[in-house]
């Protein structure tokens, strides 16, 4: 047998993978696992491997974009090779690249899908899923872009919400927080001053979606800027055109303030 | 204890459930499950409830929406209740209502995610996550609509990509095929002729996502519409602009022609 299968792991911890991933697992010949397109805050890999039944190897960004992924490609081909990665497998394009290699030589790959944050957030938000546009991340500041704030303008010119996702630099430790993420997005518009984001705009703050204790907090920038979301990682949506229904969310679940009500369009 | 917890169990059969929505299956001490937002097509009942230990208790779209969910609520009232969805719990915008319901009544609410079409079928295709716009449903011909039509000409304006949803009634076993959406599209192409949906317009259809055997097919529009995709669900991406790296992914793993090589912007 030659085949290589991407599982996802989901969110959080070694509870978020699903049970078809976890047989897939333990019906392999070697288990890969990187964690460094997301973290796994609450991972615990003792238990993890005591449940799949054998050892996990860590992968390392340079194994696989130095190195083309070889130690897994090697064990594919083979055997059986389960590539554990957070989320879904293939929502960061970091891994399309080694799956097409695989292809290529001959190994068979799979897809078993893990929760991926994409959903996870809308879901947390109370939002409608069908009203978000082109989804954007918002850089660390030593990388500093406009495109963010031009994706939230272009979107909201279309009454769409725009999911941002914050970067992270996982192996490091290092979370955007949405206090810089706004601040980055509030210095944009004090140059382009397209009433994007103004203290008084709309958003929604998100920590740790998918985990035990997620918070979600609807307010307006000039009150979120100062939130303590608690521990990473974070998100933040900038809605568009907000419907009664996804208000009534917001002030139940993401404890908006009443000042919402009036909002609806 | 007065609780409602929410969880997905994913796309395809009684495997697709996390290990932790599992646990809270389990703990439960009532647990109700819809299939009327999607179907689950492989779904074993016997073998999930011999999983979890105890009965499951179907509900209908009219037990929610005529009655508000009223057993649910009455269960979660006086101990933990579970109620298991298809997909990610609140991607349909079905259930947001019952969860506002629950909250105002005092009983705690909790989301564990569930695999999401939202992210498998990004997952699947090989394209790139952010280069996609507004998502649409596809809606079955007495249900016409030509906001669909719109919904694709406003994104490929942008360059994005679109992921059209193909309506179904799960409860009568109907689901809009790729070539009567296409078709669809095609009837009003040929009255709007703003060129989103032409023979040679690129296309991606997608079967049974999330299933053991889902089937990726890219190609023009004039080859999908006569395509064998086999059983149902289906659901269809219309690409914006192509990044070389995404025609890399269609050729490897959707089947591309090779004629999709020189397409790439």
């Amino acid at each position: 047998m030659s085949e290589l299968v991407f599982v996802g792991l989901g969110l959080n911890d070694d509870k978020g993978i699903t049970l078809k991933g976890l047989e897939e697992t333990q019906s392999a010949t070697a288990v890969f696992m990187e964690t460094y397109t997301s973290r796994m805050p609450d991972f615990n890999m003792e238990r993890f491997e005591a449940q799949i039944g054998k050892k996990v190897q860590l992968i390392t960004r340079s194994d696989l974009e130095e190195d083309s992924g070889k130690v897994i490609l090697q064990a594919a081909k083979t055997g059986k090779a389960v590539f554990l990665v957070p989320g879904d497998p293939f929502i960061a394009t970091t891994h399309v690249t080694l799956r097409i290699d695989a292809e290529k030589m001959g190994i068979k790959t799979r897809v078993v899908h893990g929760i991926s944050i994409m959903s996870a957030i809308v879901s947390l938000s109370g939002l409608h899923n069908y009203k978000f546009g082109k989804t954007v991340t918002v850089p660390f500041a030593d990388n500093f872009s406009e495109t963010p704030y031009n994706v939230i303008v272009q979107n909201k010119k279309l009454g769409l919400h725009t999911l941002c996702l914050l970067d992270l630099r996982a192996a490091e430790g290092k979370y955007l927080s949405i206090k810089d993420a706004l601040k980055q997005l509030q210095m944009v518009e004090e140059k382009k001053k397209q009433e994007a984001i103004t203290p008084l705009t709309v958003a929604v703050g998100i920590a740790r979606a998918g985990s035990n204790d997620p918070l979600v907090k609807a307010g307006f920038v000039k009150d979120l800027v100062d939130w303590d979301f608690g521990e990473p990682p974070f998100s933040l949506i900038i809605p568009g055109d907000l419907h009664f229904m996804e208000i009534d969310a917001l002030l139940a679940f993401a404890g908006a303030p009443d000042e919402f009500r009036r909002l609806a369009k």
